[in-house]
């Protein structure tokens, strides 16, 4: 390609609006540019990165035996009906009513479609197992679009869609699938790591979710130091502390705290560890099954210690919470419990209370009093209040133990990639997708689902390569491999025309090239082809002619060094093998 | 690939709801299921030719210095409100909104899209002329989505945009547009004519539609048997008879016509030639600049010969005519003229009457008399009734003088899979698209835009290559170009071995191969295979092997032939070459 015939839309100024480097680095190097809040359009010298992504993914997907296919974008409401999830799915469908008012969405996935399909398409275990995938545009309507392309609304993803007549060909094809998306992540040059996305359960995993480890990451990411354990955190089980609880050793008694209503205001006040005071958050109680709709369900207790976080997952999906978690307002407090909510704790509490592990574990600990500007410390379980239920509340931190029973735990940030499911027969019974088995027997299928963020991809990798003066793409999936940059060729024949026999020799030898022909300064050019982080340069030019070299930069390299014109194609090669 | 783990999703059953035959074998033939009205799935099968054509539009594109870009589907609506299309467009454009209320479309096109890019990045006449286009899902809610994908609602299009500086780079490019699909069309195998799509004018042509000839067409294209003239039925211009109005020879008289309303029985009742009589159609007038809204703006009368058709876009078209085209009711056409429709004619007609040029052209003709069940016959214009405003209104028909001036005229069926536009700065003047000219002052950008319709390509093509056994795919468009076909492969282990051979022989090769390993029987894999349209077939057989033969069959050979094992490769390299 010859840079005076292509959009090269650099920009100098880091745009305000950009939080994280790879949005600001695909704004400035011109790989995007957003039509309204979460979507983009992909510039040329951004969409060549994209198709390369896509291609390794289709490559991979082909080599696994999975088979590709199309569905439409637009899917008819009936069938997300049939699944149930047209009224669970929420705002982040985009629903529609065409011309004759009937209503569909833009699909955010394809469960429902794929299903459909193979219901009318397979007949028999014979035609099992059998992997379906596409790489297609999605839509989903985030409340909150940001991050460029890492959370748009409308993005491309690879999805895939495995049926099976049997649990264990289901697991076959999901370890295919593991090993598939390793090799995927592997040719895209990601530091990534498979982890453990399935609630509490450790091993025999039936949901993994591969994350580019960066410090931009939306997800915290749990690791072990003593094992192969990582799961998000969303998930991993937060341990009971070991050992027996401590036996008690003060006296409970009433404190007036006035106007300490904060976790923070309360061990200031009474200079007492944070890991000795629980704090407790009310929420709504999970409304009764064949309770009258608008009738109020009530509220709950959480308690957690002082310094832990609440995970918000691991509540809702507990028997008794209301799912979406939901916070009870002031006004509810107060009428509950008769005070404000800075004051709230467990003893006497007109609420059904549940204490998670490590607030169970606690001696002598602080906690409200349930009387507006009134702390109780001291305080001991079973002996000054009944200890109920307990369970998994929290957010795991850093050094504790792992759950899978080796090592502590660290915390990392990742980017969410790709994610490998185990449905089971959730959608093949739901729309009773059946094959005749062995016995001639009707048996609804087994199926998994995997899907890899194609767009998202390409913002990771950035995350991942980049350093002050723009990307560092790895060769698999830069724009272009190669820039050949000219200095002065619009005054010198002689650099015109070297350059121009490198760029078609370089481009017969199977190299992505990009001549640097624009009349531009060298500082423009070296400029635009860091920032959009060509791997490999040479440089041409009149002095270098004059010696017979061209100059070699590697884009990472610290240093330029000269290479004999005549060598320039080996010497590629040896740098970067195509 | 393996048949055995591929889906092979053929039919005996033409369905029901196709009604031609790209549609039927597209279907039967397993490359598309439908998911909803106008929605389809592109099975593994039907999405390798799919991907074949999109590759050949891609590098005739890329060919062509146009650079490849992609944009959201889902746009704006302000964008098209700049444009004025948000209100213009109508049913077509599928209209959403998202969570927050704000309006948005599936995008049918981008011209709002791509002129709200450039007129971001472009800045210079130095960056002109710039031609973008990209491959890409689009949606218009047809009205009546028929014809399998032929007249989808989601379909792929390829659609380009070129901006230029002035009138003569537009059309540098538009004419380097139309050698680009000329290359497409040709490389793709079709019998295709590029047609003028210019409202009236010859030569220098704004617009050309490349359609593919196939008697299921949509479009009626009209070519002359004395040139190069070739124009879509809506735009060919119907000349005036040649020669003068013959003399008048009859007198006018009333004669009683009772129940005879149509001219079919007037031509039977009077024993008239139907090229002697004239009928008359009221059609809804314009409204005046400046009327009031819903005032009544009255109607037209457009008077044809009997034997000749109204062309609507040319009445639409012109001044005093609503548009779009709306026939008077029953009542109307009573309370305007005091009688029924099957008695209007032009003779004391109280409203404005329009002739086309051949029914001006006609003496001593038969016409209503404006009195129920009563005609004229020995109508003479100007004698009788004045001859007012004379337009171009009717459809041609085969042989009427060519517009061009040379032979006559002839018309075929067409199904349009190309277009190219001058759009000059009807989107650029909207949206206020301008770069600084050599002068240094602002100017206004002209656009030039192309589209090819790439899923229905793969239907036009099914309609030119078919026979009664399915298709008949050109090598660069099959999903494979040769199978395999093991005779007993199951039983026979030399079989097995000998077929797996030549399958990675044959890829090696660089050809794309199906192994039709499944355990059916001979019959239905010849079926399949020849349904597939897949153009070149070897059987390997044990009776074969003990000659140390294959059998060969083109798709559409009379004859088998038998080919030495060993000379397999070179025989396809010669009938098929790569």
């Amino acid at each position: 390609m010859r840079a005076s015939r292509y959009l090269i839309a650099t920009q100098k100024e880091t745009p305000a609006d950009a939080e994280i480097i790879s949005h600001q680095l695909m704004l400035r190097a011109g790989l995007i540019r957003k039509l309204a809040a979460g979507l983009y359009t992909w510039l040329p010298m951004g969409l060549r990165t994209l198709r390369k992504v896509e291609r390794i993914v289709r490559e991979e997907m082909d080599r696994s035996g999975a088979q590709e296919l199309l569905m439409p974008a637009v899917q008819p409401a009936e069938l997300w009906r049939e699944s149930g999830r047209w009224d669970e799915y929420g705002g982040e469908l985009l629903r529609m009513n065409d011309r004759h008012g009937r209503e569909f969405c833009f699909g955010p996935t394809h469960e429902e479609v794929i299903t459909d399909l193979i219901r009318n398409e397979l007949k028999s275990y014979k035609q099992l197992p059998a992997n379906f995938f596409q790489i297609q545009t999605k839509f989903r309507d985030e409340r909150r679009p940001r991050f460029g392309v890492m959370r748009a609304r409308e993005f491309i993803m690879k999805d895939a869609y495995s049926f099976h007549i049997s649990a264990e060909s289901l697991d076959e094809t999901y370890q295919l699938m593991h090993r598939t998306y390793c090799a995927i992540f592997d040719r895209l040059g990601l530091d990534y790591r498979p982890v453990q996305a399935d609630s509490g359960a450790i091993g025999g995993s039936g949901s993994q979710e591969f994350h580019v480890l960066a410090s931009s990451g939306e997800d915290a990411i749990v690791f072990s130091t003593g094992s192969d354990y990582a799961a998000n955190i969303e998930k991993a089980e937060a341990m009971a502390p070991a050992g027996e609880r401590p036996a008690p050793t003060q006296a409970m008694t009433e404190v007036a705290t006035p106007g300490q209503r904060t976790i923070a205001n309360i061990t200031e006040f009474l200079k007492e560890d944070v890991t000795q005071t629980v704090k407790t958050l009310l929420v709504k109680a999970e409304a009764e099954a064949g309770a009258e709709e608008g009738s109020d369900p009530g509220l709950v207790a959480l308690v957690l210690r002082g310094d832990h976080s609440l995970n918000e997952i691991k509540a809702e999906n507990l028997a008794g919470v209301a799912d979406p978690l939901t916070m009870a307002t002031d006004e509810e407090i107060q009428h509950a419990t008769g005070c404000a909510p800075g004051s709230i704790g467990p003893v006497n509490l007109p609420v059904p209370v549940i204490v998670d592990r490590s607030a169970a574990h606690l001696a002598d600990f602080v906690c409200g009093a349930n009387k507006d500007d009134v702390h109780l410390t001291g305080v001991n379980w079973l002996r000054d209040l009944p200890l109920g239920r307990v369970e998994d509340l929290r957010n795991v931190v850093e050094g504790d133990a792992s759950p899978c029973g080796q090592g502590t735990l660290e915390i990392r940030r990742g980017i969410e990639v790709g994610h490998i499911f185990k449905l089971g027969n959730k959608y093949s019974k739901a729309l009773n997708a059946t094959v005749l088995d062995e016995n001639g027997k009707t048996a609804t299928m087994s199926m998994g689902c995997y899907g890899i963020g194609v767009s998202r991809i390409v913002a990771a990798s950035i995350e991942q390569n980049h350093d002050d003066r723009g990307i560092l793409w790895p060769d698999a999936i830069a724009p272009f491999r190669v820039a050949v940059v000219l200095l002065n060729g619009h005054k010198s024949p002689a650099v015109a025309e070297a350059g121009e026999k490198l760029y078609q020799q370089l481009q017969q030898a199977g190299y992505d090239v990009l001549l640097d022909d624009r009349n531009e300064r060298p500082g423009v050019k070296f400029a635009d082809m860091e920032l959009t982080g060509i791997p490999h340069r040479f440089v041409v030019s009149d002095r270098g002619l004059e010696a017979g070299t061209l100059e070699y930069k590697g884009r990472s390299d610290a240093d330029k060094q000269d290479v004999a014109l005549a060598d320039a194609i080996s010497f590629l090669k040896s740098v970067s093998p195509l």
